[in-house]
């Protein structure tokens, strides 16, 4: 994920040692394969294209790469054939006369082909252009190994040759790049999906999250690098139905634990480069998921060691949630602990709030039966009266659909979550989501992957499963349709060339909160 | 130097392993000091200052430089208070919330305030913008010591925060060069010299030199890098008077001498890394100072072991080069083999080649006693019969000065290099200067402190001692009133803003060429 600027850097955090140490002791040794380019390509604008730029292959075998000299404005893009995340480094020589000036390149480094399309000083967005992989290099002395520092997300690679000299030209070799992950592709169960394109979508989900489990469950390889408890939250449940590494979950569940306000509230996201911080952005659904991926987690590896030293963090959580309910019930709305649920600011949060709050709350109790029987039955009554105050209060028995807001809005957010959340029973749930279907089917102003999961769960759970799948086939599958070789941070079917951030250079194309059809596909369709 | 490009990638070199590995036995261990900055100051566009720019203290100590915090498009500039040669690091830091995005910096490093103030993108000069000396540079974690791996030439570092994010800002601490030479400014023995500029201009000069001087007597730190045998013969004749280094000539004269054409001709300069190469470019007057050089050399060391072993690579100069005599006993033009004598094209340079012959035979003559007696009488009567072709056909009696070329054009070349190889008596030379300064002074046209010198040269050797004090003044003096830390690759006393590369940011400010007024001086004035 990523979001508007919060900054609150007068909070004060604690640094729990112990637990950051727990952290520590889990962090993963990277895997690494070595991956060659398998083309030479043209990246051509093309107003049917994603984005407006495809690429297509220049004909030339890949082998020939040494034989290409590039002179002062010469460029090439290797194709390395699919998504990669790692170090890239080649082989760099002149040719011709002695090299008489150094050789200037400038590297650009893209997802899709758009990234190399678009000239990167157009760029003007909110978001940095520091995110922009692009590099400007001077060497020296050829010949020469370029290996680049930084890590990249990438499929293509334009080398653009800024400066030579007329003696000599730039040649180039051995391109490669050594990829890194936690964990190897190898590892995930096969499963048996007879449609092709849901067979191709678990493909590009298992691809997606493999590229963002890092040494944390990062949003995006590409840009932000970071650890959102949002986006852990569903990374864990995709990583739980495919590479299944749980010591990965452990390892975020003690980073966010480790790192609380002094009042014990988690932070929506934490920084572990060149030591664990915190960020001081707050938000309301994100803090409450620290509760959700625990529960997951001890779902899914029974491991009551953990659940038991993180329970009292996942109590403050809900402890804290709780005090921003009113008499009424009802969850306010505060700008200080905003609730994220999407990235539109264009919908009206606050039933979906409410709705989040039940399910964390719901998921707290089955920990508190584990852990702290005593407890369970003050939240279960709370669970009671805020799932009464949203019937009551939120419910248009007449629309038969949730409204939220003082302008009693409805949309499809509510819905979701209320589906989700479990508030009406299994028939009112599917009746709700059949009337969510009749009013607010096709979906339009969401444009996060997040939100189209939530949507599609809610559907599945409230068994509307043909229409699941048609969801999920024609939002992840009109990504595939538009080349994606992972899947996107962001998206909306009815605008392909939407961007948050007014241009395609800076999206991140490889994000994990888009990677939940593999877990989607492999609960509720292959079992 | 730096010249017009001549491709000759066609032409096959020797490569004498016993003479490189002697090359190789006498590289110098580089000597390092630490610098740090003294002042941060502002660039500002000035018309009467020099290339229009001066640089301007902003009044706050250079110990407040961890203070600032710098945002996006946030500058500073750092002043080393000299010129500097060596490699730069500088520790940088996040300040307020948690670093979101790379850090995004530019960096500029300048010899004078206009390579700052100039903005690079506007260079489209004929020579390579990979000179320009700037990088860009991502950094993903901070706090981070950003330490550039390549080796800079500067006054001057600008800083420039391309990007941050809004959270953040870049503080920077803690910036120093390491300086890099083959040998220390302390080993000059000092002389009295009572004239308070031509002592800053012995001083700037040795700055000069010394910034050259690395494992080869470089032609310039900032640009180039490189090894022209016409320049190493100014610098070794100033390193005799200064730093008296004789292992670094030893050392070049072997460089030179190893890689000969097959044909035994000598490159105009050689490439050393990451290898010893020879350039494709040849200058008559460049090979002939390899007799020049090894002349010198001998004098000032009186190594015979060397004398020996080269003087065969010298006398194969000095045939090639009588090769090109015609009948008339005259040096004939050659497009293949220019003779180089100045930058400029707009003189005729076949009585400076003449004179230039002579001047080299002679010195070969006098190795020639010491290793082949027998030969001398051969060089001895060339000598002769190309100095009364010179008298005969190309000194203009009426006038007093010689002509060259077809048009029998007077320039100041003819007569200042016919004067340094005595091809007159010592009256007859003394009035030939005095013609010239009648006819030809005050120079123009001239921009290159290697021609300045040979005209100071000439005046002190033709006995006109006080003009070639005013000379050194008015043209190494007036770099310094421009601010000059070391003396500059071009200089037009008349045209303050000259360019051979039509732009300021593209040219050398400390040029070996130019480092000759400490040997000019020390020779002619204190001894």
């Amino acid at each position: 994920m990523a979001f508007t600027f919060q900054i609150n850097n007068d909070i004060k955090f604690n640094h729990n040692e112990d637990l950051l140490a727990k952290a520590e002791a889990n962090r993963p040794t990277l895997k690494h394969t070595v991956v060659k380019p398998t083309d030479l390509v043209d990246i051509v604008a093309d107003s049917a294209a994603f984005n407006g730029f495809k690429a297509v292959s220049n004909q030339q075998a890949i082998e020939n790469l040494p034989k290409y000299t590039l002179k002062k404005g010469g460029k090439l893009v290797l194709d390395f054939g699919d998504h990669q995340v790692g170090r890239f480094s080649i082989d760099i020589d002149s040719v011709g006369s002695p090299m008489d000036a150094p050789l200037y390149l400038h590297l650009t480094f893209a997802e899709t082909p758009a990234e190399i399309g678009v000239e990167a000083s157009t760029y003007d967005g909110w978001l940095s252009s520091s995110w922009i992989t692009e590099e400007y290099v001077h060497l020296d002395v050829l010949p020469a190994k370029l290996s680049l520092p930084r890590r990249y997300a990438f499929r293509y690679v334009e080398i653009e040759v800024k400066d030579t000299s007329p003696k000599w030209q730039a040649s180039f070799s051995n391109p490669e790049v050594v990829t890194e992950s936690a964990v190897s592709m190898d590892t995930v169960p096969s499963v048996k999906i007879d449609d092709p394109m849901l067979k191709k979508i678990d493909e590009v989900s298992i691809k997606t999250l493999h590229d963002c489990m890092q040494t944390v469950f990062e949003d995006g390889p590409k840009r932000d690098h970071r650890l959102w408890l949002g986006d852990l939250r569903l990374q864990a449940l995709a990583n739980y139905a495919t590479f299944n590494d749980s010591e990965l979950v452990k390892r975020c569940l003690y980073l966010f634990a480790g790192m609380t306000t002094v009042d014990g509230k988690i932070s929506a996201n934490v920084f572990t480069e060149p030591k664990p911080q915190p960020d001081d952005t707050f938000m309301y659904d994100y803090s409450l998921f620290f509760i959700s991926v625990l529960s997951d987690y001890y779902t899914q590896s029974q491991d009551m060691t953990v659940l038991k030293e993180l329970y009292p963090i996942a109590k403050r959580q809900i402890d804290l949630a709780i005090a921003e309910v009113g008499s009424d019930d009802l969850l306010k709305m505060n700008e200080d602990w905003p609730v994220f649920v999407d990235w539109s600011n264009e919908i009206d949060k606050a039933t979906a709030g409410q709705a989040i709050l039940i399910y964390a709350l719901k998921q707290f109790v089955d920990m508190a039966q584990q852990v702290e029987p005593t407890a369970v039955q003050h939240y279960q009554k709370l669970v009671a009266s805020y799932s009464k105050a949203a019937i009551d209060q939120l419910f248009d028995v007449q629309q038969g659909l949730f409204v939220s807001g003082p302008n009693r809005e409805i949309n499809i957010a509510s819905q979701v979550w209320m589906v989700l959340a479990h508030v009406l029973d299994d028939q009112a749930n599917n009746q709700l989501m059949s009337k969510a279907i009749e009013s607010l089917f096709p979906v339009t102003g969401i444009a996060t992957p997040y939100m189209y999961h939530h949507i599609v769960a809610a559907l599945f759970e409230s068994n509307h499963r043909t229409d699941g799948i048609k969801l999920i086939k024609s939002y992840w599958g009109k990504m595939i349709e538009l080349g994606a070789d992972t899947f996107f941070e962001a998206f909306e079917p009815e605008d392909l060339n939407f961007s948050p951030y007014g241009s395609p250079i800076i999206n991140s194309y490889c994000h994990a909160w888009s990677c939940t059809p593999t877990y989607l596909i492999r609960k509720y369709l292959v079992n």
